[in-house]
């Protein structure tokens, strides 16, 4: 659970974000709705700064990958190939007494005395219950039923009205097939049926901490029958029971949750002009799948071969139960994914002689031909690494996290998150999965199309192998695509002639490429450069009066504005037109910010928190007043992190920011 | 209707999307999802360079402008508020035969005889109708009923089954409150009860073509009342009627259509793990309301004084009932749209003494103060004209459409459509429309929350003004505000009360700022730009055998690859490290592309067709092969829209570029 301290930073970036327009809650003058955020003028450029760092460093400056935008709603079918429509769900359950939905592996979990209610008998017309002996007036104890119920339960009289509960009772009773009651049976019965309106026999529990009085789980209880239409209800069959860390119920009033049931939280929706089953669709909860279906199109079109790259940045959504943290967690959010994809392992041995052995730790260098998966996937964490300390989050304010073998998915052969330090908690930033070739199969299983390559080395390279290497590689290629087959549920049978069909076509050089796939969410990545470049100091003047400004320290790379372009007073017309002068031969180039408005050190003080790296004031040393200096045409520059400041010509302006800013 | 000439160029417009990776469909390999179309690596990063051309014409080179990047989810009150959820529909109708769907106002018209029918009856064992004597065996006539029916209209028998038909009926003949049949009723209804099924008074109708025979009609007909279950149905009351252009017919089968009916256009889903009406919200069908429900937030923390603009890119989603025209409407597309806010004129007047008058047709130059909604409106239509010029749609190629006063919106003051010749027809790029303040208004009125500014100058502005002038504005802006109330519902004394309100407020310095919206379509944009940039060559050989070939004409702002880097021949070393130096060099600062396979010719030829608009090429010249020729270190530089080559230093090269392309 976050420690105060960190909520109060929390809480001093989310103001900064509404108070500088980096960060809006969405649909504000509504009230708001839950899970969606804005980004106003400052955010949608440190977005699409950081967006463009991806897309350039993933596709323009490589020549091994490829870009690809892809539309947010696409046919159903991608959704059951990739297994979402079945399994991309959250458990969910229900405040049995608010209705109020948890996520039950997020209900904090509690620990004291549960009260059991097996259930309640509640009156029609309110008629009281004498609370001294527990009887109606008339003599008939409620507790008589419940009594003769224990010994005869194989009778149901839930949702029974008190009529059907009299002639169920009667019946039975005089066909002398269950225990009688203790007193006249027929006289009470007459009454209770002018007096009940039914007996409910829902169970229902309540968790009390240790020491609370039990009266407060009775009056919790009474809340949940009468809501179900039970008019004071009297509680039947209490019974405690001690529990330790409980998640079964809710933690705001004790009451029981429902057991999980599955929600999935793909966003629905229906296309076309008809709302039928037929014509359902999801909102993308992920941009990958997208790359996967497109895959043979881009190979056929873009001249790439395997081993080879698509990426694709782009909205998606998940109707998260909880969304939480800011915009960490968030309902409608940006994904940057990359798609690698290479030969199989078997491929990489029958064409290069052997698989390369992993690397120690550490970036392993230019991609080579003999690179197995594992290669590839150490490679491409290292990449990734760097990219963000291209962009200001260093390698040592990133945690590596392995999962272990038992937290992989079935068709993942490893899996890196890339974890960064928020203030809520040390959280996923990024992940590196080696899918193996499990998502293309799954598409070529479903639509029929075939998701394989052909690859001219591979073959040429079996042509060339010793007899024992076939057996050998064709034999490891068929083990892993029967395993495969089998954990996807083809049958046994099936399954081997498939398998066997494949491991033939690798020896003609058929494959299904298998996958590296580094996915980054580009929201938490905004709040991770937030956090990382958020800093406070407190200066003190000369009359004691001290203030805290904060200082968005964001790489020039990412910053939303580069440049703020001051002159030094705003009356002076020189000062004013060389300013501009320089803003307008800046501002062609990058982001930049005219402002006359205040005494310079406000104006310094606000491109600080707007996260601004330099700012440049024209002052009368610019205009030549005191030639003596021999400081004409050149510029105080001043340094966002430590406030320093020099002396730069305006000729060389230009080239000094973009060295920096680019 | 297109012409076959055009849609000739459409399909290898489409086809050439599909093979070079322009335009894939989405979901391709699953038989696709209509009205949705991805972009492959060529089309991701055209669509990439003609949104940063607009984002950093609309926003970065402006003062006046700043950006927003808003939620395709909001809250559903934004589309209350916006009229989206009442209004945002297409007229819709079934063909009763089939189920299938048509835009009502979009069903090509038929001319002919139409077949009306009255109901049917059906056999519920099929046994035969005698066609010569038109009754059942037995005597009895299903007409007899109909005769029966026709004088005893009042008594509803549709629906009922052949029991309830004859109780019905024996019912009120044995009552005397009936006209009896005209022969034994008892025994025919005995009889009737075992072989009918059901009597239909459902009407249907049927438009033949004058002078194809009625049986087409009947035939159609029974398959109607068969498909609603009755076996061998027997037409009831058929009467003939002549009809020119009528709409209520399907054009495929003739059978009659359902009145229209509204279709919501909005892609309903639902918000948080419950699915209740209050959990419905809306795919954004525009991304301008987004702006509209964060102009206070945007204005409070970006500095920015009305007159001033917020831009907003992104998706938007509409359920369109029949996506076509390849990109052109598609039910995911994207927008580019700008608010800008400026002064109601009557606050331009007070400032100003005056609000500057219309521009003859042209640019009306840089922003002045005294512009009133005319001017700001004019100024925009030219702006946005001059950026379509800057990416190579140049002013000659567009049509002005000057919307007429009875077909602007009630709240709209002009509205400015830019239409291109696109192959299938001339249609709109881009609306540039003067909305007064009815949105700002309508988000007032329905969150509760001001969106009023308050104008410094002016409040200082209308106290220098005389009495008379006071009176005047103040009258001219009541009556603008109480024609909003009137139009949008509220009750005379409420608007009165309100615009007087709001009048007073204008005095204070107060008011709702107008806006003028140029809303752009970027899907439909990238195809105007494919479609300009489409030219073919065809060229002959030596040997007479000719061959055309495909140039993409893309202004180099544009085009997705900048230029393609060849080394002459891909089996000289020297040629080849030369053609990558200089490919690493360029990368760095455009989108190149690296080409060493196939003859010169094809290289070029390859490029042509993505749309690359210069070629260099690395030769033995640039090794300085020949010193007396002075080349060293120089390329070959090839134009593609020409074919023109010329020499350039390689030094002079990144410039020379830069200078074209950015």
């Amino acid at each position: 659970m976050a420690e105060p301290k960190e909520n109060v930073l929390m809480e001093k970036i989310t103001s900064l974000c509404k108070r500088r327009g980096f960060i809006f809650q969405s649909s504000e003058i509504y009230g708001g709705i839950q899970g969606f955020w804005d980004y106003g003028p400052l955010g949608a450029e440190l977005k699409r700064n950081v967006k463009d760092a991806w897309w350039t460093t993933m596709t323009r400056l490589r020549d091994d990958v490829v870009g690809l935008e892809a539309t947010i709603i696409m046919a159903p079918q991608i959704w059951r190939a990739s297994g979402h429509v079945d399994t991309f769900s959250d458990p969910m359950c229900d405040c049995l007494l608010t209705g109020k939905r948890f996520r039950a592996d997020q209900v904090e979990p509690q620990s004291g005395i549960v009260y059991h209610y097996l259930g309640a008998l509640g009156s029609a017309s309110g008629a009281p219950v004498s609370p001294a002996t527990n009887t109606f007036e008339g003599g008939f104890a409620p507790t008589m039923i419940e009594g003769w119920h224990s010994k005869n339960s194989q009778i149901s009289l839930d949702g029974l009205t008190s009529a059907g509960i009299v002639q169920e009772i009667m019946l039975i009773w005089r066909s002398g097939a269950a225990a009688p009651l203790d007193q006249s049976v027929e006289h009470a019965m007459q009454w209770a049926e002018a007096v009940w309106q039914h007996l409910s026999r829902v169970q229902f529990s309540i968790l009390l901490p240790a020491g609370k009085p039990p009266e407060s789980a009775r009056k919790i209880a009474k809340e949940f029958y009468a809501k179900r239409g039970l008019m004071s209800p009297l509680l039947l069959g209490e019974r405690t029971e001690k529990v330790e860390n409980s998640q079964r119920f809710n933690p705001e009033n004790g009451a029981q949750l429902t057991p999980p049931v599955p929600f999935n939280l793909m966003f629905k929706t229906y296309v076309g002009p008809t709302a039928t089953e037929a014509d359902v669709a999801y909102l993308r909860p992920e941009t990958a799948q997208a790359i996967f279906a497109q895959f043979k199109n881009v190979h056929e079109t873009s001249r790439q071969k395997v081993p080879f790259g698509i990426a694709q940045m782009g909205k998606a959504f998940r109707n998260e139960v909880t969304p939480r943290n800011f915009t960490f967690r968030s309902r409608e959010f940006e994904q940057m994914e990359l798609e690698f994809f290479i030969k199989p392992d078997e491929a990489v041995e029958a064409i290069s002689g052997a698989v390369a052995a992993p690397a120690a730790k550490g970036h392993p260098g230019e991609p080579q031909s003999n690179w197995g998966w594992q290669l590839w996937h150490q490679y491409w964490v290292e990449e990734r690494i760097k990219f963000y300390g291209d962009i200001g989050i260093s390698r040592d304010t990133l945690e590596e996290y392995w999962q272990k073998p038992e937290e992989l998915a079935h068709y993942a052969r490893a899996c890196v998150d890339l974890l960064f330090k928020f203030p809520f908690g040390t959280q996923e930033l990024e992940g590196i999965a080696a899918r193996s070739d499990f998502d293309l199969s799954q598409h070529e299983k479903h639509s029929g199309k075939t998701m394989g390559v052909f690859d001219e080395d591979l073959r040429t390279a079996w042509g060339k192998l010793a007899p024992e290497k076939h057996a050998e590689l064709s034999k490891r290629y068929y083990d892993n695509r029967l395993k495969y087959m089998l954990k996807t549920g083809v049958n046994q049978a099936q399954a081997e002639r498939e398998a066997k069909e494949d491991a033939d076509g690798l020896a003609k050089g058929q494959y299904i490429p298998h996958v590296i796939e580094p996915s980054a969410g580009t929201d938490r990545l905004i709040l991770a450069l937030l956090a990382n470049a958020f800093s406070e100091v407190t200066t003190t003047d000369d009359k004691g009066k001290s203030e805290t400004r904060v200082i968005l320290k964001f790489h020039p790379r990412i910053a939303p504005v580069k440049v703020g372009v001051f002159p030094l007073l705003k009356n002076k017309p020189e000062l004013v037109a060389k300013a501009k002068e320089v803003y307008q031969a800046l501002r062609g180039q990058m982001n930049a910010y005219y402002d006359e408005a205040g005494a310079i050190g406000r104006r310094y003080a606000r491109q600080d928190e707007a996260g601004t790296p330099f700012c440049v004031t024209i002052d009368f040393d610019t205009l030549g007043e005191k030639p003596e200096l021999n400081l004409k045409d050149t510029v105080t520059l001043r340094h966002r992190d430590d406030g320093r400041q020099e002396r730069l010509a305006i000729s060389e302006l230009l080239p000094w920011l973009l060295a920096r800013v680019r």
